[in-house]
């Protein structure tokens, strides 16, 4: 028995080669891999991996982490520049350290080190779109996560991989890269993930919260209703407007839910009895 | 009514010196940020600020965070070079950016462009150890944190600030500036912080974990050793050995707690009817 659910409808080619993976008898951690990779590879998703839109000076500093539910082992990597899957990369921090976490231009040594190829990151499309946006002076913009949950036979995996905001301050980290804000998962109980405003994902380590939810015996449905509106309530009891935040989870049953405080979220699953179907989430009344 | 609790006997001129600002009627962040700033200035102190062991390059990359429990809104940096108090930096973050972290050489640049001095932050004392650990090859070693709470009348605040493990990778990132891992903090229930082997701490979420079982209505003491056995046995039961995990804990009345799955843990605080005293703490029988 095998699942895959990620974020976003833009993650259906990543759900299609994570399912190709789980299918031909892959594990987990190698599904998720290859179906984050599929999302980053794309150049017209423009904010995951290669051909995304840089931050303020014109760089692309890419997140990424992958999680093992199995051994609760993970990698992560943030602000990392010149490689153009950071997801293989968030891999290798979780099986050839004894580390969890590797940012900025230490991250790039150690994936250069490990013998990742060092690329130019940047489309042409891409750096005339930036060159234009600069000179209009607009602020932050998009924040779309590929967040994904992989499951074969009680084997669970979690991962996520951004480039965060766009025209973002250099060395700005979101919730993506890290571990109960952007990503957890426990093969004991299930596996969530997170995409939306990650400042304010942050604050209610959103993915974490989801997984209790579970572990306390609530549906992946209602667990990712509630990480949701846990989130968006705290924020907006502090006096502060809740900004968008989404999450998917599934159990380890493979049984999936998702839940956002925003229109216009979606998510994509598959299973060894279901082909990838684009899910669209009805905004929570909050 | 105050009070200060902060993680590590080296941390007592931090908790002196936080104590000294609430007794002035300072604020629990003008409190927080000038108790850790002692212990990042002390350079008998070798993991927190100024004069801690750098990384396997012989660079010093520090690692700190602040939450505001009143608004949820918090700073942090990571991998920071150049700049002697991470926790003031971190400050600025939460106060002046509409993000929450920066990292590496992106912290670097936001630092200097807010005006903080750059400095040279080894002292001859530490590049002479460093060379010495250099040849011998050993892998890394301590990892201590200064972590603090502070409260005045309701309103708490917490921080962490770290050189993380001594000869570490460049870029490595451990608990301290990762909300929910490293801190946790919420104005309606308390605030915790985490000391250890970041890696671990990281796959248990302990800080947020703490809050959590004093939101559910467990005293800070119990609080904190459920965080700590709970992280210890979520990572045994993978089948792997738990490092060193220890949390201090403090509710919105200011009753405050602390637990450790190891020998030699203890804790200062200190309190408008309390000097600052050292507590020890016995390690959980896990």
């Amino acid at each position: 028995m095998w699942r895959v659910i990620a974020t976003w409808p833009f993650s259906q080619p990543g759900v299609q080669e994570a399912a190709r993976f789980l299918k031909d008898g892959s594990c987990v951690l190698d599904a998720l891999e290859h179906g984050i990779c599929a999302v980053e590879d794309d150049p017209t998703v423009d904010s995951v991996g290669f051909g995304s839109f840089p931050n303020q000076d014109g760089q692309l500093e890419l997140d990424a982490a992958m999680m093992d539910g199995d051994t609760m082992r993970l990698g992560a990597v943030a602000a990392l520049q010149g490689t153009k899957n950071p997801i293989r990369v968030a891999r290798a921090v979780m099986e050839k350290t004894q580390h969890t976490m590797l940012v900025g231009a230490g991250a790039q040594a150690f994936a250069q080190a490990q013998g990742f190829e060092q690329v130019d990151m940047l489309t042409q499309e891409i750096r005339e779109k930036w060159e234009k946006r600069k000179k209009e002076e607009t602020g932050c913009f998009g924040h779309d996560t590929v967040g994904m949950v992989t499951l074969r036979d009680g084997h669970m995996a979690a991962g996520t991989s951004t480039s965060g905001t766009a025209m973002k301050i250099p060395g700005r980290v979101g919730d993506s890269p890290l571990i109960g804000s952007g990503f957890y998962v426990d093969n004991l109980v299930g596996g969530a993930t997170a995409t939306g405003w990650g400042e304010d994902i942050m604050r209610g380590c959103t993915s974490y919260a989801a997984v209790e939810y579970m572990r306390e015996g609530y549906s992946a449905q209602e667990a990712a209703e509630k990480a949701v509106a846990r989130t968006h309530r705290l924020i907006a009891s502090k006096g502060k407007k809740p900004e968008n935040i989404a999450v998917v989870c599934m159990d380890k049953q493979g049984r999936f839910g998702a839940a956002a405080n925003h229109e216009n979220f979606a998510y994509v699953a598959a299973g060894d009895h279901d082909p990838v179907t684009v899910h669209p989430v009805t905004p929570l009344k909050l």
